[in-house]
């Protein structure tokens, strides 16, 4: 069990297999197979078996996994058992549509604050929580002993909120500001942008100089570019 | 050039150097490293010559990269030197969140078109563009020869969507509704979820069953859960 040898790509699929069991469940299955699980995935089977063999034997061959216990088990192993309280930094667009988002019921995550500088937004309520003015941040993380959270501010605040949520006490970071921000090594941060993402994908489907110069081959083998079409968080 | 035998990963931190790049040039600066982009990233600054290495020669040994020419060179590789049109599907939260983002100016992206299905949304004016109903989605991407979308929409409609997309001629969706959407392999998806996110964060700071039974292994090796602390997209 311990996780220190565990490939950090393997670990960021461990969440999507549990939202995908999620998913088959609610379809009133108990049982499923990496074969199905990879069918709603884009990954194969095998990908899925060696990913989850890192921690442990979960099902049997021939029988599949039962999907209550290998979620149980996943539940375990990402820590979310238990239910973290999640301060939201920011309470601007990203931030109300984070407050408003229903994914988080039953993922472990419950925002129980949210701060911004605002003085036409602080003590406001957005999905009942009163907007906590940003001078009360740290104080107020120490005292919640929060240590997730999320930042939803412009870019150029990004690195200086962090590094005082640090100073708080925070551990984990996800990152809505589109600018990396750097922390120290036992805080972890995820950045989520969108133009990151969308131009990961225009890479793929942009047409190719090489491309353009032999319209032969290309023709030939349309799809010599495209690999893996399901591209993981 | 031929980007066939790249690996995946390698493509997707390229969006996030340009990213840096244009940070450091934001202070007025002409020249840049591996090392000084590895600090803002967390990479190592090997780590990003081997992956810029795959494209080409973009620096000299001793005189670091010009920066204006390797935004260049990566706009190209990631076919943003023109501007994609992007669709919008959804114009929730989420949806408005995303029309009110800043982020997309100068990213080779442009949103100009957004649909809903909500008689209340449609016809009204978020940013400067009227919402358009759905049914006039697959018609109007087709017209406007739209390749790129974001889908900001619940989880149970999101298969059948993504699926009336790729028959518009979509080969590349943004998913922000909290499930895999399986598509044609010419398709790309990336998905933005994050309960996903923070569950990756939270395997790594969740307190470890083996630790609490061995609390001196522990405090004699209290990092050793953790590796490259920055995980990337």
């Amino acid at each position: 069990m311990a996780p220190s040898n565990i490939p950090d790509i393997v670990v960021g699929r461990l969440p999507i297999y549990l939202r995908t069991l999620a998913h088959i469940a609610r379809g009133g299955q108990e049982v499923t197979s990496s074969y199905e699980m990879g069918e709603h995935l884009g990954i194969s089977p095998a990908q899925i078996r060696k990913d989850l063999s890192h921690f442990g034997e979960f099902g049997k061959q021939g029988t599949g996994y039962n999907i209550e216990y290998l979620r149980e088990q996943l539940r375990r192993i990402l820590g979310v058992k238990q239910e973290w309280d999640v301060a939201l930094i920011g309470a601007g667009a990203v931030g109300k549509a984070i407050l408003r988002y229903d994914g988080f019921r039953g993922s472990g995550f419950r925002i129980t604050a949210v701060f911004d500088n605002d003085p036409n937004k602080i003590g406001c309520k957005i999905s009942q929580l009163d907007v906590i003015p940003a001078e009360r941040m740290t104080s107020t993380i120490q005292q919640m002993g929060i240590r997730v959270t999320m930042l939803a501010i412009p870019a150029e605040n990004a690195q200086r909120v962090a590094e005082r949520l640090v100073e708080a006490g925070v551990e984990a970071i996800l990152n809505y500001a589109p600018i990396n921000v750097i922390v120290p090594p036992h805080v972890y941060v995820q950045h989520l942008d969108p133009v990151v993402a969308l131009q990961h994908m225009t890479y793929y489907i942009a047409p190719k100089p090489t491309q353009a110069l032999n319209p032969i081959i290309s023709a030939l083998d349309p799809r010599e570019i495209g690999s893996d079409n399901i591209v993981h968080l």
